[in-house]
């Protein structure tokens, strides 16, 4: 298990959130890149009321940040950028391999995440309004028309690229386990498969009990878990 | 201006797009970045029936891609990110100033585009439709707590980081390019003269005058420019 108290990488990642949140939080996904780079990090944990100073490093007042000696980065993508450089087999060493592993993090997070989010976030958040139950059939056609574009790409390849494993497959895994959560991979059984092939990997397993363990430690009183 | 044909950078862009679309379409950011770096391309333009092997390079038939030599991408963030690998200038040589400009296009992507295009798309595609108009008042607010972010970060500064101008100035001025449009700007001056600055700069001229011009020239009969 590499997080050490010593260890000159940390990340900040939340005390406890709520169950729907439990195991999609995105400090998730930088936990995950550094077990997949074998490097060693501290966390440190923010309640939801964060400290003054926060908003400087986060504008946006999420988790992860990063900080490695003086650097300071937010926003996952760029965490996951940042260790993949830092890995021997995240980020391919040709140009071409590179930058289709970076392009796959920008598809996850721009071209597939949005229409997800819009879908799930409607059970989720919205599920009482009459807005939400209203949208909900268009919002899920969409969210399925782009995760079909993945599964054709995909195809029967285990990963995105042929060069196997790389930070794409990374961020989109954790965007496809949120269309899993809200039910949108039902009928693409490939990408089911996908996301168990993202998740059987021991450094994925190592990052989600990593990730969960504060939130049982610390279970408001009176809070169902 | 660097549209040669005997480029070895090509880029794909649309033939023709409704006037909604003109001015946004992300080949914009492609060009902006190739004139930023200095760097000649040329550009294969697209109609809507685009050619079969199409989605085989860019799995949501969208443009832009990128192709130089072997190098075949897509997503006009990670084409960012490569052409600033290859300017002077539009990412900093220092680790922390590069992984920052590299992390505000993920911030401009997916924190405030998605918040953004949720308000903007309403009055654009859905403006009849019942849900649009319940959900508008939330989505509208939602947008600019996001800008309020980007707002207060900005501050007084030119560009998002002391460094100067990068390629998350890029992305993120191309984001609020279509708050602006959406009438989203009006309580953000910080945020309009920040556009302002961008739009201003003479590589981002060129860009978008080669972006429409195609649009001029191929402006389909009986239909309204």
């Amino acid at each position: 298990m590499p997080i050490r108290p010593d260890a000159t990488i940390e990340i900040t990642a939340f005390r406890w959130v709520p169950p729907f949140a439990q195991g999609v939080v995105r400090d998730l996904r930088a936990r995950w890149a550094l077990e997949e780079a074998g490097l060693d990090y501290k966390v440190e944990l923010l309640g939801q009321d964060k400290p003054p100073h926060y908003v400087k490093e986060q504008p946006f007042e999420q988790v992860p940040v990063l900080r490695d000696g003086d650097v300071r980065i937010f926003e996952s993508g760029a965490i996951v950028q940042y260790i993949g450089d830092k890995s021997e087999t995240l980020i391919p060493k040709d140009a071409n391999g590179r930058y289709r592993a970076i392009q796959w993090t920008y598809a996850a997070l721009n071209s597939v995440e949005p229409a997800v989010q819009n879908r799930v976030l409607l059970d989720a958040f919205y599920a009482d309004q009459e807005w939400a139950k209203l949208r909900k059939p268009g919002a899920d056609d969409f969210a399925r028309v782009k995760l079909k574009r993945v599964s054709d790409w995909l195809g029967d390849k285990p990963w995105l690229e042929e060069d196997g494993f790389t930070i794409g497959d990374l961020i989109m895994v954790t965007v496809l386990r949120q269309a899993g959560r809200g039910g949108l991979l039902d009928r693409s059984p490939s990408l089911a498969a996908y996301v168990e092939r993202g998740e059987s990997r021991p450094a994925f397993k190592r990052a989600l009990a990593d990730h969960l363990e504060p939130f049982a430690a610390n279970q408001p009183q009176g809070v169902a878990a």
